[in-house]
């Protein structure tokens, strides 16, 4: 298959799963086989961390147990891994001598978030100064969503119907093809909702033409959920799926998680699984890979967006697995086996706390942990704005809706205060999709 | 009941479980009353731990998570705590100066030990320089085993026979009336093996009584087991208890424990959590609270040893259970709401790792991991010196046999090396207790 840039890709219409590798995930669906015999590589040690958000916050404490030493590359000591970490590194993560600082003093190179420019991934890796992971030929498929679209679209992948976007005509063109509406995304830089827009006319995104030069425009997928698939992949190719999840976005941002996705029957887990892993595998993908799907009313899915760090969408495994995806991350980072992905319940859900009226999160969070005492809450020492994520939580049990029910009532008694609770319970069962233009990235 | 000290403490055949607790206990096994309206304190969010082991170290992860912040007191800077706390002090444990500077930047004050001296406690809690938790009034008895004895044996809770020394004399009647033998014990300041003697003849301990001015000398348990029960209790009272386990120890130090204790029905497991609560109520402790006992071979348990913070006897918790030890002893000291202690399986087994012949872990812990990837693995970050304590294993699943087995096999691995793996097979099938002496410092 060749790689002749196309302005429009073409419509994907199913999961493209060999039937070989169907019944190999049968037999171990969980993992890609492994070595007979270990080959006990003494793995990386060092581990620097590119950005000091809450990711790399949530994987100090499996490094600390893994007995692995991790530096967090930051912009201010305040930030949120940056106040908890016992090293920490001043600078930028787009300026290269910040970045080549950090990866000096390691031996392999990983991220909070995917906006390192690949030239300097580039010049580490190809000097050798330390292993980036993932590497910049796998990152630039999270980082630039016109060469994900391009890809995955090669590969044969599942995707929706897409165009390149290089003048006001061509988007007018494309409008005119999707029936007047289209989702426009900046290729670079996006976050949740930033760098997404629904536009019925070229008017809409003349200022982003000017600036980024080319864009990508997505048809509205009429999907009925999305979903999201983890696999973990390590250097020399072994790799682990976790059971794929429900995911919920309210205004772009994540939400509500729920795993294993309901309803979803150990066929089309398998299937999906597979599509990740496959997707892992193609684009050379070390450390973790979240693949954010639409599944759509007849059952298919398609590729929204990829992340190659832990994602949003797998906080759940912390609590809720053997191993959970901050410790996969750092096991692939170090080039050290993979963890079992094995649920530890039935169900177990992730609601993520965003900015709601109260400041100080302290009082309604030891009225949550009074009323429940089996609720998992994960602070990100951030200060809180309107619908910024400071947190999250997770319920582990048999019964989804319940524990979706809990940690909702949870989730209003920490963000708005236990004096809100009476007026907030009236929120409290979920928020309903927004916008079919969901982000995957869960910063 | 007075507190005349006794020479001799009676020695008492029963546990005392008023039955008004065994019934409560039947119904709500493992938690105490909650408020029904919980009050939602604020509780302390700078917690200072006075020590930097691997208890402060393994502290650290579930602060992060709380969004709780830990400063640790450490005597060196490459201490197993100290290499990777975010907020380190240097000093000693026993300079009022370092432990007060550490309480003045603090709410509440916790020990990864429990060798502080009770003076500079008393004056920084008298004087509200930090909330001390345990208390000094509680600590002492995890502090001073001649007090731990006189006063469990005033409150009626089941020990051995026991004796306090202040002469060779006093020493040979003792050993006359329990027949020749005794175990005898420093007060203060003894860990595992150390501080422990076997003696026939009061020469034995000369230098002791010298150097202690009295001991405290114990009749040899005729054990068929030893147990332990972990309960957390906050300062207003609310109390939780874990499932009450099996410990084994090798040469004075724990090394393997399996949750819940084999064959201990619930009858069993309700009367000796119902004891741990008892004990962690009369001596007004707070934080985690480890009772270790021996199981006689009429089904009596007698208490050997008290430790009051997270204890070796409870590492499984950190894999095993909804809220694992390290959390719930922050919890309690930042006067959180206690989390649920229910197992997250049928069994967990923790196996210690202890110093082999591999002086690098690297390479037996990725052969380990990836013959088992379902093994947790936790390193302490020292230095490896034959027989100290460097790591723990833990394994969850249904058959503790079977996980034992797999531990044990994980542990060869990683303190021989790969190179060992089948010369060490044969000493993988679990160590023999050694004496009945064992000690119960996890450090």
């Amino acid at each position: 298959m060749t790689s002749t840039p196309s302005r429009r890709g073409p419509w994907c219409g199913a999961a493209r799963v060999p039937a070989s590798d169907l019944s190999t995930l049968a037999a171990v669906p969980e993992t890609l086989p492994r070595p007979d015999q270990p080959d006990a590589p003494e793995g990386a040690r060092r581990i620097g961390v590119v950005g000091a958000g809450q990711l790399a916050r949530m994987m100090l404490g499996p490094a600390i147990e893994l007995g692995l030493d991790v530096e967090v590359l930051a912009t201010d000591r305040a930030e949120s891994a940056a106040a908890v970490a016992a090293r920490v590194r001043l600078g930028r993560h787009d300026d290269a001598a910040a970045v080549r600082g950090l990866a000096e003093g390691v031996d392999a190179l990983t991220f909070d978030h995917e906006h390192v420019p690949t030239a300097i991934l580039e010049g580490i890796a190809g000097e050798g100064l330390a292993a980036v992971r993932p590497g910049p030929g796998a990152l630039v498929h999270a980082q630039d969503k016109l060469v994900m679209r391009e890809r995955l679209t090669e590969l044969g992948h599942p995707c929706p119907r897409w165009w390149r976007i290089d003048s006001a005509a061509a988007l007018e063109d494309a409008l005119a093809e999707a029936g007047g509406r289209l989702v426009v995304k900046t290729p670079r830089g996006g976050y949740d909702a930033h760098g997404v827009r629904i536009v019925s006319e070229a008017a809409q995104v003349t200022d982003w033409l000017e600036a980024h030069g080319e864009l990508l425009a997505e048809e509205l997928v009429p999907f009925t959920r999305e979903l999201s698939a983890q696999v973990a992949r390590r250097p020399g190719g072994e790799a682990v799926a976790y059971p794929v999840v429900q995911s919920l976005q309210k205004d772009g941002v994540c939400y509500e998680v729920v795993a294993p996705a309901p309803g979803l029957d150990d066929t089309g887990q398998h299937r999906i699984q597979a599509l990740a892993l496959e997707i892992a595998e193609d684009l050379d993908v070390t450390g973790m890979l979240a693949v954010e799907l639409f599944e759509t009313a007849d059952g298919r899915v398609l590729v929204n967006e990829l992340a190659m760090r832990p994602h949003n969408t797998g906080h759940w495994s912390m609590d809720g697995a053997v191993t959970g995806q901050f410790e996969q991350h750092l096991r692939a980072v170090a080039d050290l086996p993979l963890g079992a992905t094995t649920p530890l319940a039935p169900a177990a859900v992730m609601v993520n706390l965003l900015g709601g009226s109260a400041e100080d999160l302290a009082p309604g969070t030891a009225a949550a942990l009074a009323e429940d005492p089996s609720l998992k809450v994960h602070l990100y020492g951030k200060s809180v704005r309107p619908g910024r994520k400071i947190g999250h939580l997770t319920l582990l049990g048999d019964d989804a809706e319940n524990l979706l029910a809990r940690a909702h009532r949870a989730e209003r008694l920490i963000i708005d205060g236990p004096g809100a609770q009476d007026t907030a319970l009236g929120t409290a069962s979920g928020a309903e999709p927004t916008a079919p233009t969901s982000e995957g990235d869960p910063r």
